[in-house]
């Protein structure tokens, strides 16, 4: 009988979910689209039959141990869904409690971000540190923190939004109602508008110049650092100043050994890592320099959001994992 | 037999030293002066011999737990006080190493920002408190980070610094020979840093002209605003506001339910309280607001030092505390 968990990453734009061994392999996956149902509980109908059916694919004797979930605003106290901007469910869901309709075992919940912290201690780079810090690069910039072994959820369950700090008093408007929030800068969005920036104060030739603000993504911004472009790689010059100079702030909280980059942006590679590592390091207050590393995420596969969850509820049930990642 | 630990500070001028029991009273006391000693042995020696004497002055049985040491730069996992700039014993000093020549009991060191969250936690108004930020203002700004109980030491021991985290980019020097560290605008330095630039800035009409840089302490900034003084009323103002905006970005690392302001310029009361929760609220991240308090600490003794170092020891050893403050 193979000790499995249920892991859901619920995104803005399709819900992921898969049946995840103690190894970290996953034996069947999926996903359906998030925002086709208006109406939460049909989509969790549709999601619990989908993953039903993922659950008869698997030949071998499975014993399904729980089910976690990563979700944008997901609170791990309350086990809601509060507020998320990009989900089309508005106010505040009993996520878990509606889970619960479906599935009769252990339900943990906590946002992607944290998700993705404790699948990188479970299955990732992270697995022999007690301290560290995983930030996600993605339409937005989301982080979760490892102190001591044990992911920080704070007083209220909403620990850990670097992407939220401030870079400056008076900068870039964020979503979030405030100026000059790290996000508006470091994330695909952020690079984004760093690039029109460069657009329009500079003079210099870039392929860029062809792309309207709505069709460029980050992975076109890499490409044309590929190709040489100066400004596509002023602008990662640019995101990886601010982030090392923010990270070197971070560091003064909780004294991570180590900072992880997952997502998109972190993808780029060297174009980030290089003057994120180089800002970072020369922004640090002494007693931190030369013993913190800036790494990539050590989940690069597609299903790392999947692993994430599965890894928050054996870290809850205290499953004992092995990652052959 | 009555159960007591003993507190040590070690202060920049003055190391105090109280024999603690378990209500938080201290049944004797006592203080040498830190700076007369080059030798950290003859500093020792005499250390021990006034905690002696203070031990056999108490008339009641007692039985001595253990000793809890806070100092600066003290590093909580090697026993080491490290490249601290306000002693006079230079590289890294094996203090607790030391302590056990004279005390064979359990011994613990912690820096004096960390020791004040801690006796927070144990004697003061975090009692009932998981989550909360003690800042310490002094010559700098300490900080000490309680996450689920715990107190946030980081991977080297040197978590909580955020007095060295930076408001601005190109800010005032910092003696951690960086620009714009928060301590350079908030602690007791910093206002008076604030009050020379206002001085310089304005043509106001100040009772603080009269005094030199050397001279000037917060409590004369204290006493000036008292008497209606607008330059000392508007440099209280600045320093709350500078503290207001960093503490709502220290809130997204760690979710804490409350800040506890303690040491010198926090006892200036509503000239400093007023504009940090001001400031602060107005730029907290939309899921903070209206749920964390900004409060004095509830340590307002004269021993409020030398009961965080005896609480330090306490919470190593579980001993059951109650507090009577």
């Amino acid at each position: 009988m193979k000790t499995v968990t249920i892991g859901v990453d619920i995104g803005g734009t399709s819900t992921k979910y898969g049946l995840v061994d103690m190894e970290g392999n996953i034996l069947a996956e999926g996903a359906i689209p998030t925002q086709e149902h208006a109406d939460i509980h049909l989509f969790l109908k549709d999601l619990n039959a989908n993953i039903q059916h993922a659950i008869r694919s698997v030949t071998i004797p499975i014993d399904i141990k729980g089910l976690g979930v990563g979700a944008p605003n997901g609170n791990y106290y309350k086990g809601t869904i509060e507020d998320a901007p990009n989900l089309r469910w508005p106010g505040i869901i009993p996520i878990v409690d509606l889970f619960r309709q479906f599935f009769d075992m252990p339900i943990a919940l906590t946002n992607d971000a944290n998700a993705a912290a404790i699948g990188e201690m479970v299955y990732g780079g992270a697995r022999d540190l007690k301290d560290f810090i995983v930030i996600t690069l993605g339409t937005g910039l989301g982080s979760g923190i490892v102190v001591n072994g044990h992911l920080i959820y704070g007083h209220d369950g909403f620990a850990g939004e670097i992407g939220h700090t401030r870079v400056s008093r008076n900068g870039r408007m964020c979503g979030c109602g405030r100026k000059g929030c790290l996000e508006t800068y470091v994330s695909a969005t952020g690079i984004k508008r760093t690039v029109f920036e460069l657009l329009a104060k500079s003079n210099a030739a870039s392929e860029l110049r062809e792309i309207s603000y709505e069709n460029l993504t980050a992975k076109m911004i890499t490409d044309a650092a590929d190709n040489g472009d100066p400004l596509a790689l002023e602008a990662f010059e640019f995101t990886g100043k601010i982030l090392g100079f923010a990270l070197a702030d971070s560091v003064a909280y909780t004294s991570p050994k180590a900072i992880f980059l997952f997502g998109g942006l972190a993808l780029a590679g060297d174009y980030i890592f290089k003057p994120t590592r180089k800002h970072f390091e020369k922004n640090l207050f002494s007693v931190y320099k030369n013993k913190i590393s800036i790494l990539p995420s050590g989940l690069t596969k597609k299903s790392a959001a999947v692993l994430g969850a599965s890894a928050l509820i054996c870290n809850e049930l205290n499953l004992s994992t092995v990652s052959t990642y």
